[in-house]
C-alpha cells in the first residue's frame, strides 16, 4: 500500500497525510486501497481512454467533432451500465446517462463538460492541442516529452499529458468512468442513483444547458448535483467547492467636451472628464476596500463559527501570494482571502481617455471610460446590484445615458455619464456547507483520505453552469480534481496524471458518501 | 476714408466702431487713415513681399532654406534702415536689427520668428505648404482659389493666402516692415529705438534663443518687448496680451499585482491599481475644480479691481462656447474663461489601465496611469509646484519612485506611485498690464482704432519664449495681428488679408506709441 500511496497521491498530500492524519476508519481506507489498487493495475487502460477521447477535437463550434464526442461519451458511459442517449439542444447536444441502485435513497446528479476553449495550435509546444503528449514534468520547469505514450503500462504521477481538455474537463469524465470500474471490479456500488450529464457548451457560456430543463426537467432532476471540474485548491489537497461568485460587468463612459480642448486655452474652465470619472470612480471605494454603493452589502449575514473556521481552515499562503504578486498588503489587510471571496466586489478593470506616454497631449480630454466588473455573491444578484450602482451614481449628481449624448442632452446636464452594461451578469450560486448532503460527502472524502478536504465556501471565479443550477434549484457541489497549474484554457493545458490517479479515489468516495 | 476702413478693418471691428466709439483723436485718426491710406495704394507690393517670403521653405531643421530665410530677413531690414546682422547661434540664426530715432527716449525690442511648424505636404489642398496661393474665403467654408495671385493690384479683406507661417509667423515680419515704410511715407518716425530680433527656432522651442543672451545682451536689451506673434481674439478685434501660462507636464503610475491577476480569485483581497489612482487623483481636485494640493494657489493675489475690470471686458462669449464644445455648465460655474486662466490648472490629460470596450477583461490591472498636466501662472512656477505635488502625493500614503519598482520595493511599500516629469516645464510670463508701457500701449491702440483694445491678462497656453522673456527681465506684450481661424500648425495654414492689413495700422499704432 504504501508503494500504492505513493503512486497515486502528490508529494504535498503525501505529506499532509504522514504529518498528522487521524487513523483511516477501516472500511474507507478499504476503499482507498481498493481504488488505488484497481487504477495501480489498470493504468493503461485508463490512460488509453483519456488519450482516445482528448485526441477527439472539441472546440463548441466544431459540430462535426462534437458529434464525434457525444457517440464516445454515449458509448462510454452505457459500458459503465448507464442507460444513455443523447439529449438534443438548440445548440450542441447534452450526453446523458442514468443509472438505477438498488436501495439506493438519494439520487446525484454528475455533472461535467465535453467541449473545450478554442485553440491555437501553433502556440502549443507538440503537434498540435488535439494530439496529445506526455512529458515528465511541467513544461514551464523544463519537462520533456516521452515517447511512447500509448504502449507504456505504468505512468510515473508527476508526467503529465498535455491535451486540449487534458484537465478542463475532459479528464473527470474519465475519472467518473475509472471510478464506477474500479467500485465494479471490488464488489461495490454507488450509495446513490446516478444520473449524468455532460454539456457541450460550456466555454460557449452553457446556455443550451440551462435551456434544456424545461424539456428533461424529469431526467435532470436529483437530490444534489456534483460538478466535476475545476482544479483542486493551490495547495494540491484534496478540495470541495461550495459555490462561485457571479459577475456583472458595465462600462462607464464620462463626457467632456465634444472634442478635445487645448488644454492651456479651456483649462480650468471647461470640465476634465477624466478627472471627473477619477471623482466618480472614487466614490465607489472608500481607501479600506470597502464599496460605498449604498445597500451593496444588503443581506450578508455574519458567518457562522463553523463557516468562519471553514474559511479560517483553507491553507492560502498569503505572504507566498504576496510574494509571488509583488503587493505589500491586501486591500484590507485585516480580511483573509477567503473572507474577502464571500464578499461583492468593485473591481476597475481598465481605464481609457485620451494618451499616455509618448503620445501624451496637453488636451482636455472629450471622455473618459473604465471598464467596471462586480463580482456577486448569491446575497447580491446582479439586477439588484445594477439598480444599486445607478441610484450611486445619480446621488452623484450625474445624468445616466446608454447612448452618447446629443446635443440636447449635453445642453440640460452638466455631469453625463454613459452606463452600458453586458448581457444580465451571471449570478453567484452558493450550496450551504452546512447541509447534510454538504456534510456527508465532506465526511466521505475525510473517510478515505483520513483527513478533512479544503472546503471553499465561495470560489472567487464565475461559472457559467450558475443559471443552470439556480434553475434546477437543488444543492450544487463542485469536486475537483485536477491540478491547479493546468494552463486551463491558455496553450499547452495539461494534466498531472498523480492529480488524476487520486481523482479517480474522489469521485469514487463521492459515489460512496 | 469710408472706403479704405472698408478695405482694412474686417466686418467685426467696423460694426465695433460704427455702434459707439469715442471719436478718434485727430492726430491718430491721421495716422490711421495715413497707413491704411499707405497699404490701399500700396497692396501689390506689400502682399508680394510677403509671398516672396512664406515661398522660401522654412521648417527648423531645413538648414539650407533657414539660410535663405536669414539672407532675405536681413535685407528686407536693411532696406528699413535698420543696421541689420544675422547673429550666430548653437541652432539656426538669429536675424538682428537696430534702428536709433533721434530724440527717441524708449527702445523697444520687437520679437518674431521666421522658422515654421513642419509640414506634412499631401495633406495641404494647394501644390505645396510654400507655394502660396489666394482664396476668396476661407477653405473650409467653401472659399475658392482665386488664380493671378502675382499680378493682382487689389486684395479683398475676405480674400485669404494659404501657405505655411502665412500667419505664424512671417505675416507679422511683413506688417512691421510695412508699418515702417507707412509712417515713412507719412513723414512720420516711430517714437522708440528699435531693436528686432527674428527667431529661427520657435517652433522647435526657442532654445538657442535664450542661450544668446550671454553672448548679445546689449544688443537684446531694451525697456520692453513686443511679441509680434499670434492670433488676436476669437472676438477678431485688436487685441494686446500681457501674459501666458506656463506648463508642468508629469506622468504618474500607480502599481497593482506584477501581472494582471484573475478579478474573480482576487478581487476584494489583491489591491486594485485603476481605483487607487482614481482614488489618487480626486484628492487633488474638489467637486468645484478647485486644486487642493497644499500651497498651489500661494502667491496669486485677489485681482486688483482695474485688472478684474479687464477681464471683465474681454469680449468672450461664454453660451457660444458652451454650444460649440457641448458642455452645459463650466467646471466652476462662477468663475469666467478668463479668470480661470488666471490661475494654475490640473489637468488630466491621459488615462490608460488595461483595457475597456469590446477588449476588456475581468482582471485587476497591474498597473494604472495617467498623464498630467499644470498649466502654470506667474506666481506658481513649475519647480515650486512639483515640489506641492510631490508632498501631496506622499500625503496620501504614496511612495514615489522614479522606476518601476523592484521586488524590495513593492515588498516595502503598499502605495507605489512613479512620477516621471518631462523636461523641466515652462514658466509663466505675465507683464502687469498696469505698467505704464502697458497703459502707453493699450491708449496708443485705443487712440488709433477708437476703441481699447482686448486686454488679456494671461493667455491660457504656453509660449516658448517665456524663459527667454524670464532671462531678459523687461516687460514683454504680445500684439497679435492674425485672424483667430488661422490653421497655425496645421495643414492649410492661411492669413485672412484684412486682418494683415489691419495688423500694418497696429503695428504703426505700437511703434507710434
Amino acid at each position: 500500500m504504501p508503494k500504492v500511496l505513493r503512486v497515486a497521491v502528490p508529494p504535498l498530500v503525501a505529506a499532509v497525510v504522514a504529518a498528522g492524519a487521524a487513523p483511516l476508519p477501516a472500511q474507507s481506507t478499504g476503499l482507498r486501497a481498493q481504488v488505488e489498487q484497481y487504477v495501480a493495475t489498470n493504468q493503461k487502460a485508463i490512460v488509453g481512454e483519456l488519450v482516445e477521447l482528448v485526441s477527439i477535437p472539441n472546440v463548441a463550434a466544431d459540430r462535426e467533432n462534437i458529434r464525434r464526442n457525444t457517440a464516445w461519451l454515449q458509448a462510454a458511459l452505457a459500458r459503465r451500465g448507464f442507460r444513455a442517449e443523447v439529449l438534443e439542444t438548440a445548440g450542441n447536444p447534452l450526453v446523458y446517462g442514468e443509472m438505477r441502485v438498488p436501495g439506493a435513497a438519494r439520487t446525484l446528479l454528475l455533472y461535467a463538460h465535453y467541449d473545450g476553449q478554442p485553440v491555437d495550435p501553433p502556440q502549443w509546444k507538440q503537434p498540435g492541442p488535439f494530439t496529445p503528449i506526455l512529458r515528465d514534468g511541467r513544461l514551464e520547469d523544463g519537462g520533456r516529452e516521452l515517447p511512447g505514450l500509448g504502449t507504456r503500462e505504468r505512468f510515473e504521477p508527476d508526467w503529465r499529458l498535455y491535451a486540449r481538455s487534458a484537465s478542463d474537463d475532459k479528464s473527470p469524465i474519465v475519472a467518473l468512468c475509472a471510478a464506477l470500474d474500479a467500485l465494479k471490479a471490488a464488489g461495490l456500488a454507488p450509495t446513490s442513483h446516478l444520473r449524468v450529464v455532460l454539456d457541450g457548451e460550456e466555454e460557449a457560456g452553457s446556455t443550451s444547458l440551462t435551456a434544456a430543463i424545461g424539456r428533461h426537467r424529469e431526467k435532470l432532476s436529483a437530490d444534489a448535483m456534483l460538478i466535476l471540474d475545476g482544479p483542486v485548491h493551490p495547495s494540491e489537497r484534496p478540495t470541495l467547492v461550495f459555490g462561485a461568485r457571479g459577475n456583472l460587468t458595465f462600462n462607464l463612459t464620462v463626457y467632456g467636451p465634444k472634442f478635445a480642448l487645448h488644454s492651456g486655452h479651456y483649462g480650468n474652465w471647461v470640465p476634465n472628464p477624466a478627472m471627473r470619472l477619477a471623482q466618480l470612480l472614487a466614490t465607489f471605494k472608500d481607501d479600506s476596500g470597502r464599496v460605498l454603493v449604498e445597500g451593496f452589502y444588503d443581506g450578508l449575514e455574519p458567518l457562522r463559527a463553523e463557516e468562519q473556521a471553514m474559511l479560517d481552515a483553507v491553507p492560502d499562503d498569503p505572504d507566498q501570494l504576496k510574494r509571488l504578486f509583488g503587493v505589500s498588503a491586501a486591500e484590507s489587510p485585516d480580511r483573509s482571502l477567503q473572507e474577502g471571496l464571500q464578499m461583492p466586489s468593485f473591481n476597475v478593470r481598465g481605464l481609457a481617455s485620451a494618451f499616455v506616454g509618448a503620445n501624451a497631449r496637453t488636451i482636455i480630454p472629450d471622455r473618459a471610460e473604465a471598464a467596471i466588473d462586480v463580482r456577486l455573491v448569491k446575497e447580491t444578484p446582479a439586477a439588484a446590484i445594477l439598480d444599486k450602482v445607478r441610484a450611486h451614481i445619480r446621488k452623484q449628481g450625474y445624468q445616466i445615458v446608454s447612448e452618447d449624448p446629443d446635443d440636447t442632452t449635453r445642453a440640460r446636464y452638466s455631469k453625463i455619464v454613459k452606463l452600458t452594461v453586458r448581457g444580465d451578469g451571471t449570478n453567484a450560486y452558493r450550496t450551504s456547507p452546512l447541509l447534510p448532503v454538504s456534510r456527508q460527502l465532506a465526511e466521505a472524502m475525510t473517510r478515505v483520505f483520513g483527513d478533512p478536504p479544503v472546503r471553499i465556501r465561495t470560489s472567487g471565479g464565475t461559472v457559467p453552469i450558475a443559471p443552470f443550477i439556480e434553475a434546477l434549484g437543488f444543492p450544487a457541489i463542485s469536486v475537483p480534481t485536477v491540478n491547479f497549474d493546468n494552463n486551463q484554457h491558455g496553450e499547452n493545458e495539461n494534466l498531472r496524471l498523480g492529480h488524476f490517479f487520486r481523482g479517480i479515489v474522489t469521485v469514487a468516495a463521492a459515489l460512496s458518501m
